[in-house]
């Protein structure tokens, strides 16, 4: 028998099918999380298992803001619109003197702290439309390849969080299909997505405006438009992930309250489900909020998660590295 | 140099990329139609070739009605509502004396001809909502296995497309994202949608009603809502094209002014770009109708195919079968 014959069809097949291995995971600790991910995915990737589901059931979903990347002091894609207002004031002279508008160019924090949602809806309402889908992804990959985070002197882009990183890498090598459902702008959220987590465009859910399909001057676009569309958030979560999946996740990951519906959808039913939440619990290298948060606020998830069966990640000890090395 | 050696990894990169061939479309005839499609394919999966698409460029999108399976002589999606209003009578006993129900229970022919889009969405809304999204597929799938259509006396579903079906199954095996556009229903498609043609749930884009999540008691589940959500014809199919995939595809095929849009996005822009239609030409085997049917018409494309580099595929010379085999 010719060695080198044995060897290459095997590194063949792997480079086909699943070749996720636990060791992906080297920035989780050693802890009841770590194990109890690996259990669920061993599980339903032996074909020998009861637990086992084909590779088309393998359907995994993940917030973003505060599951896969930071969401404090602010939503990054507020931060966005806000500079976007900044940016685009000598445009409209006339936002001088219109409240939000105003608070946001005199840089008003008082104002700004007690904005509704009237106010981010007008504010996101003049910044995220009017533009193709194209140009507004542009515009918004150009402010993460630029914006800098207040604490941390980084990119905003760079506070993803490596373990969730390389979470999602360990499951498509198992054969899962990982989709962002985030409460977040699709569009925004597709200029970054690919290179920051591997997910494809068509693997995005998120909130989204109306559009409209123009083609009266020889240039077929799609254009955003002010008013909205979807907003992915709480029990919108379950619905579009059907009207855009039309599978139920087997796996859901989120980190507020946002995300519960979405974890009582993907963990009730047949076969085995694994739901998980983020409690971000560590304010030296991150945040620390949950029960009294306006942002990412995790109340009924966290008093429900043990009978629930959900499990708690603790990102001060389960995660051994919070963001990507500098 | 071990000749099995070489032979091994081949046939395992054949396994894993590209494996289409023409001898796939074995059911289309030998002509204009057939060769464009082919050498299409071989342009943009040549890497060698200015036209080179990598992997996750090569986006297909297909309507169904009338391009992967029959429209005539009324939509099968149609005759599914109508058969379930007859169906549903008994629990709504005001129904005989309410139009339009009336007038289906009595099987008045007559007043059905006459409907337009308020009874059509009547008629829609009273039997296409008030379930879950698995209980309305059930329902679909039942209907889809055992309704029959009068003309051929087969099943509904069984009226695809064979030269269709083989040509999804070649893009597919050339490593393109398959995916469905259809004025039809999202959940009515998706029941049948990927033993039919191979196409997952996540890759079926329709139109669609409002859902809503419900967990009230402990199972959660969502729910068919009778208010339309989105109708996926004209204009609305670009937009939807980019909510669901959120990029542009660069092979568009289709049967109708209803595609029109569809067709104009895809094949404008850089690089190759593919718009197909399908002529129903063949009163024999099929139908004979374009710029003048009520269903399907097909007029401004098929006057500015030629303009726009559109192949127009006819049915009676470029389908050597229409149907599959009984």
């Amino acid at each position: 028998m010719n060695r080198k014959f044995l060897v290459v069809p095997v590194m063949a097949i792997l480079a086909c099918s699943g070749t996720g291995s636990a060791d992906q995971l080297s920035s989780w600790t050693d802890g009841a999380a770590k194990s109890a991910i690996i259990d669920f995915v061993d599980r339903v990737t032996d074909p020998a298992h009861t637990d086992y589901r084909p590779v088309d059931e393998r359907v995994a979903v993940f917030d973003n803001d505060g599951t896969l990347w930071a969401e404090q002091p602010m939503y990054f894609q507020l931060v966005y619109a806000l500079d976007r207002v900044r940016a685009l004031a000598p445009e409209y002279p006339e936002w001088a003197d219109t409240d939000p508008f105003r608070a946001v160019i005199a840089d008003d924090r008082e104002a700004i702290a007690t904005f509704g949602m009237p106010e981010l809806m007008a504010i996101i309402g003049a910044t995220h439309s009017g533009m193709t889908i194209p140009d507004f992804r542009a515009t918004s990959r150009a402010w993460l390849d630029s914006a800098r985070h207040p604490r941390f002197d980084r990119l905003y882009r760079e506070l993803t969080y490596q373990p969730m990183v390389e979470l999602l890498h360990y499951l498509r090598d198992n054969d899962f299909q990982v989709w962002i459902v985030s409460g977040g702008g699709i569009e925004f959220l597709r200029s970054i997505a690919e290179e920051a987590y591997g997910v494809p465009p068509e693997q995005v859910i998120g909130s989204s405006a109306q559009a409209e399909y123009r083609d009266d001057d020889g240039r077929p676009r799609i254009m955003k438009l002010p008013q909205l569309g979807s907003i992915n958030d709480k029990e919108g979560k379950p619905v579009n992930i059907n009207l855009h999946i039309g599978r139920k996740p087997i796996l859901a990951f989120g980190n507020s309250d946002g995300d519960f519906a979405m974890l009582e959808y993907t963990t009730t039913g047949d076969g085995a489900r694994l739901g998980l939440l983020l409690h971000h619990d560590d304010p030296e290298r991150e945040w620390a909020y949950d029960r009294d948060s306006h942002i990412g606020r995790l109340d009924r998830g966290l008093s429900e998660a043990a009978v629930r069966g959900w499990v708690v990640v603790s990102m001060a000890r389960d995660f051994g590295v919070v963001f990507q090395a500098e």
